[in-house]
């Protein structure tokens, strides 16, 4: 058996028993998995944010790695396990969108997982990723082929939450993708869409606040303003040096963020 | 050497350097070993949560685990280091009752360590994660036998935590063993010994709301109601939908909760 | 490639990909490097935190372990990347005073790394965690030897934020270094430097607060009282039995702290 990553993107938090028990399930599975936290700390529920983290992340993992994201507000309902393949990598969720961004960026196909054998018995109401996606993924990263967990569907839930909407000759409305620990708003326009923030004038709407200023690095934001920034996943950030800007813009995820370009 | 997990439950939290230094002094000793955070997030001196954590995950890990506890008020007293044996796996922790579940439902045996050459010299007065426990699950997890570490006991402490008394003819007086990252509200009452609430009428009182609807799953719970749900591991929780059933009721770990059953 | 221990002390926090995105590069560039988290929790920006928090935990990992820190509010302007080797171990970090602590207490030769070949590319202006100190980090612990990544330098940056100064015949004014998880308040007044707080009268001023008793345990501090304490390190904490001194003494990181010995 191969050493293989296995990453975990949650909404768990660390405060119980559920990360550690799905590690533990994996590991008595298969014991050469080296099993790698993306993160637990996702809001409850917000499956757009699972989805951005998980794509902001993948890129830098090893091909064979097999990514789990367990966000899952339908959990015991009949959503259906997935597992995908793009870029090298395998991706195992509820079919829930949560992977939409992959997606949309990558070549891919889908499997509905119906191999009930390699699900934990019984299956709780409750906690899938103990029952179901942990051992997914440490049979899949132990080298059980793909078409063995299910067959290929093409009615895979696809969600539209990372690309503006252009609502106007020169205007886009977008959203704030995330809030990072640093306080930097994360929109979801893309510097490979909007190329030309580095160069030309243009107008960043937050709330009430305009911004118009983009900075190559946090230090070249005089202290105490808000500034805008290729962030390092590409995406449009609002910053400040040294502060919150999501505090000082008082904004929350998934608010509209409107960029009018000159 | 075989490889061997080697789990941590601490109320260390993660903004210190405890948890990393314990796993530098395991790595040192057992360059195999492969340690996993079950949480290092059990409120301060919680025994009865971290042990209701460890519970909840030990029977997910693979026989000769070895699970170390470190909630430990009485760190530089008399307190006793110990080592049960139950279910094919090892358990370190304080003899402050923490492993008071294991007692209860595994056949065990229970060893005071009293082996001062796996110790760290000198010991501190204040941190015995480092300094014992640590030490003695390397060297168990490397393959020492719990012979060397110390004599059998039989006064170990065991506390009860984990069961409700009968205060009335259909009466049981029960607590909340924790509030989960989710809000969800576990008490312990386990759905063993209760197995009626899936069939037949009842009130769980839990402050001033009584409850009378059990679900199957989060989803069939209507929006903004609360009911309750047969949890992961068997035990009863009061839920809801989407949303944190401890802010609607406005309850705490350690409050009483009260099941009649007609 | 032997198997290494990498560890990573951040102020990235647990809620975004950053540091799952580190070890992914880690580990596709050395498969067998066990990464270890001392702390993702440093407060934003506090270079002394961090240092403070690397030298309670590097003594206790083996020879040839790699330590990464990023705390770098400079990420993007012309701070260097440096490579400290001491203690037969290795220290990866930007050259902001962050290692200071291990070059006051230990031989030490730092490296300017300018070794560019071994970065991802293109490098961010926002995420050298990512682009610089991860790769590094990564071939170091594959057995490259220091000297590729770059030349001896002397002019590497050191703070002094861990020893008090003499403010009067009797009085050492320091600092709190750390508020832990307990509230335990940590001083940088370390027992080896003024051993007879164990044996003579003192006064441990702090905020409004005068505090003369030191004890040996936690348990021995009288319920609702606040006493000093010998902590795990060597520094002087100021501590409460199972409460925390930082609340009853309404105190912060970096406030000031007065010691008088008679």
């Amino acid at each position: 058996m191969p050493r293989r990553i296995i990453t975990l993107t949650t909404d768990f938090g660390l405060s119980d028993h559920f990360v550690g028990t799905m590690k533990g399930i994996i590991l008595g599975l298969n014991p050469l998995a080296e099993v790698v936290d993306i993160s637990h700390q996702v809001h409850p529920f917000e499956i757009a944010e699972a989805g951005f983290l998980l794509w902001q992340a993948y890129r830098y993992f090893p091909k064979k790695t097999v990514h789990v994201v367990v966000v899952d507000p339908g959990v015991g309902t009949s959503r259906r396990p997935i597992l995908a393949e793009a870029a090298g990598q395998y991706f195992v969720a509820p079919d829930n969108g949560v992977l939409s961004m992959i997606y949309s960026r990558e070549k891919h196909k889908v499997r509905q997982v119906t191999a009930e054998r390699f699900f934990l018995t019984p299956v709780s109401e409750t906690f899938h990723g103990r029952d179901i996606f942990a051992p997914i993924a440490a049979h899949l990263a132990g080298g059980t082929p793909p078409a063995r967990f299910g067959k290929l569907i093409t009615d895979y839930l696809r969600l539209e939450f990372d690309r503006p909407t252009r609502t106007g000759k020169r205007i886009w409305t977008g959203a704030i993708l995330k809030i990072d620990h640093f306080g930097n708003v994360i929109t979801n326009f893309h510097v490979g869409e909007f190329p030309t923030v580095q160069t030309r004038p243009f107008v960043m709407a937050v709330g009430a606040d305009r911004l118009t200023r983009v900075v190559r690095t946090f230090a070249d934001c005089p202290i105490g303003e808000v500034c805008v920034i290729v962030g390092s996943s590409g995406y449009l950030e609002v910053i400040s040096n040294r502060a919150s800007a999501a505090k000082m813009l008082g904004c929350a995820v998934g608010a509209p963020a409107e960029l009018t370009m000159y």
